[in-house]
């Protein structure tokens, strides 16, 4: 599988003379070595490797801004990289480059518990922002399952499990301090928990993959541990029976904290993954969290609701050590699915759906993969309307590869008629450019091109990646 | 009181051959009466009216595309109008053009409770939505006070009581149809409860004030009206103990729906408006949310936290026609404040600070105010740290007008030292143009204004108001 030929063709190598005031700079942290700069040419996408012609490791927000400044003068394109996790083919340096690595820029600045706000560089990743934040009773909840980077987090507008209480990293960025192209650090709002002072800068970056300023700090809005937790796995005999009960859940407003399905297949690949012994069916894992009494009657109400559908008795993981196993199961589901079938990659879709069409969604989808002879286990973030298709195909398979991008194509399509998005969380990256345009019209997408020429006049900041500029 | 000098200067009178153009197109639905004009050049800020040169009612968004093309065509600015309730000079016709009233366009469109979404028109107002959803078993909490239009409540950002559960428009809008500058009529988002594709352009246009795009057609979040809901209001010793016991509360997570602080001034001005006999003390006023059981909790440890702080007993509200009652009264607190100093006008401040420094804010402001010759009550959403100051003055008399501005800068001084905004919920309008810059600095409102050029190239789309351009 090749990256898109479209856009290799704008790649020219780095001046010398960049290059000497790059290394001048940043001394030993900046590297040219092929290991360094393939490593940070690729992410969990199944496009193959496009490094970048130079890696620098950032320590701090002025390094950030001293690198985008020189890049602008000599016109090379710039791209952050955090851990490599996103899904998309964000980080791929397509137009060639330096790749700029947050993964040191990882202090968490100001907890505030009384303010419910903590504020951390770009580079922490979610779990050590809960072991550092563990001992003040609060939590950070957004977990998009790999352990990403926050300011990954925030350029995919990442959200996961948890979202469906908590909301997404649209709800949970309260501020950010960014490197805009010119070098220049804004930060784009204060510290309060609304506003209504101007242009919303904060969320028109959350989500922006780089492509209209480099995110170094975070202000994140934070949750006090829940009083009770508990957790639960409950089996179906189909998945519209769980789909069902999940649908019936949301609308009747209880506040689920996570409502994930897997389907038989996924069960199966955990199973194999984890040792879970689950009962290879349908299955929802449910999290519930409040006051004791207020976590006992959301499961009580669940497990009514699921009763109505055919879901058996639940099974329940109230110690912290067996939700911790179940969820770490979770969170592998996708490398549990990827040896499914040896060699292959998977193309994840991530179609995000109303609540009222995600049976209906779902049905098609396995009507669908049921015919195609690559295997296609189902996956997600079913209270949100969010679900992952993970088609596994062997990337250098150009039948395989096609048959993939044959699927994908049609489940977004199923998603937009049914007035869904082609990403409910991964982004758009190199490889959803076209389904954007399909989403949200010519028109719409025109005005985002406008935005990043304004935000991003020498088109140095991830190009490529979005929006197609003309 | 005068419009702003620099402003006036850009007004030049319309050519003849564009409004023969659009009473051709518009007819009857096309005024230049002076009364008519007159009432759409006024909101509630102390400005004297600024009337735009005709009024255009407008019935659908093909007529707002028709009327921004042919704006566009000659160049003449276009304002959109809803109640006229905004704050801060928003609707003010400054540089003349037309004023678009959207009142007409009045329509639920779509009731999806399956989904927990509505769309309406943007001239549909707070109450008219909640009266015509009633029947699903849905309601939509944003509640600035004002009967405002869905679209002026886009426009600013609006939020208000029910805020501190439900989140302000920010989080609640999740698409939006928009006639932008050449008359191109986008949407900016599906109906999926969350999304990764593209740019945010729904919480772009959320706040513009109608200086990027006209918003003609919104769809929002809607939520399961509560299976129970109990209002009660607390008396307190001092304005620093109500305050305190709100902080307590949201540190601990309390999931209170409305926490809303009147100072003793205010109870006393409501009192007289509203004939209530409330003890003329601060007070705060709560809403509790949910299942009985959970509402009682709720209340109980809410109470226990007012006790500690010398808080008097709840005074309970459970029939919904004294919840009402009380509420109403809390809402026309804005204009039972203007009673108290005849002919006055209310110089509204409407900063918002991180809760932990909510208590010293408002400690501060009352020492301040206390010094000054004008009556300043104080009342406010205290459990998102945002709180209004209705400094009321005389809007002829420039000492009244100068020491009510002086109080006003003092004001978001304070919010800006403490990492807060400038404005909570009310938008920047005219009036906090400079605040604007003050709270995100130089290189932050330029990027604003990058934005602006970009969306709106002809600078036509109310102009001259949130952000200065060069």
């Amino acid at each position: 599988m090749n990256a898109p030929t479209s856009t290799t063709a704008l790649r020219k190598p780095l001046p010398t003379a960049f290059l000497t005031a790059l290394q001048a700079h940043f001394g030993e942290r900046c590297s040219t070595a092929a290991a360094v700069r393939e490593h940070h040419g690729r992410d969990e996408s199944p496009f193959p490797p496009t490094p970048p012609d130079a890696v620098v490791f950032a320590q701090s927000t002025e390094d950030v801004a001293a690198l985008v400044k020189l890049c602008a003068d000599w016109r090379v394109p710039v791209i952050a990289f955090g851990v490599g996790s996103s899904l998309e083919g964000h980080l791929l340096a397509i137009a060639g480059g330096v790749c700029v690595d947050l993964s040191q820029m990882n202090k968490v600045l100001a907890v505030n518990p009384e303010d419910l706000t903590v504020t951390v560089q770009a580079g922490v990743t979610r779990k050590q922002l809960n072991d550092e934040i563990k001992h003040t009773g609060f939590f950070f909840p957004i977990d998009p399952g790999a352990d990403a980077t926050i300011g990954g987090m925030v350029a995919t507008r990442a959200s996961g499990t948890n979202a469906v209480r908590y909301g997404t990293m649209r709800e949970n960025v309260l501020a950010l301090t960014v490197v805009a192209a010119e070098g220049k650090v804004i930060r784009t709002s204060r510290r309060a928990k609304k506003s209504s002072a101007g242009y919303d800068l904060t969320r028109l970056f959350v989500g922006s993959e780089g492509t209209l300023g480099i995110v170094t700090e975070i202000t994140l809005k934070v949750y006090p541990q829940p009083e009770a937790i508990s957790a639960a796995t409950c089996s179906f005999p189909s998945v519209d029976a769980a789909v069902k009960t999940t649908i019936a859940t949301i609308q009747l407003g209880v506040p689920i904290a996570r409502c994930e399905l897997l389907d038989a297949l996924t069960v199966k690949a955990v199973n194999a993954h984890s040792k879970l012994g689950l009962p290879e069916l349908p299955l929802l894992l449910f999290e519930f969290h409040g006051s004791p009494a207020s976590v006992r009657e959301q499961a009580e109400t669940v497990q009514q609701i699921a009763r109505e559908h055919g879901g058996q008795d639940f099974h329940w993981a109230t110690k912290p050590e067996e939700r911790s196993r179940l969820w770490t199961a979770r969170h592998n589901a996708y490398f549990a699915c990827l040896q499914l079938k040896p060699g292959a990659r998977s193309f994840t879709t991530d179609v995000c759906v109303p609540i009222s069409r995600l049976a209906e969604c779902i049905g098609e989808t396995i009507e669908d993969t049921a015919q195609s002879f690559l295997p296609a286990p189902i996956l997600g973030h079913v209270g949100d309307g969010n679900f992952h298709c993970a088609i596994l195909a062997n990337p250098d398979d150009p039948k395989e590869v096609d048959e993939a991008e044959r699927l994908n194509r049609r489940i977004v399509a199923r998603a937009l008629a049914m007035d869904g998005t082609c990403t409910g969380e991964h982004g758009i990256g190199l490889h959803k450019m076209d389904f954007l345009v399909e989403e949200h019209g010519t028109d719409a997408v025109e005005l985002m091109a406008r935005i990043k020429r304004a935000l991003d006049p020498l088109n140095i900041l991830n190009p490529g990646k979005v929006v197609r500029l003309q």
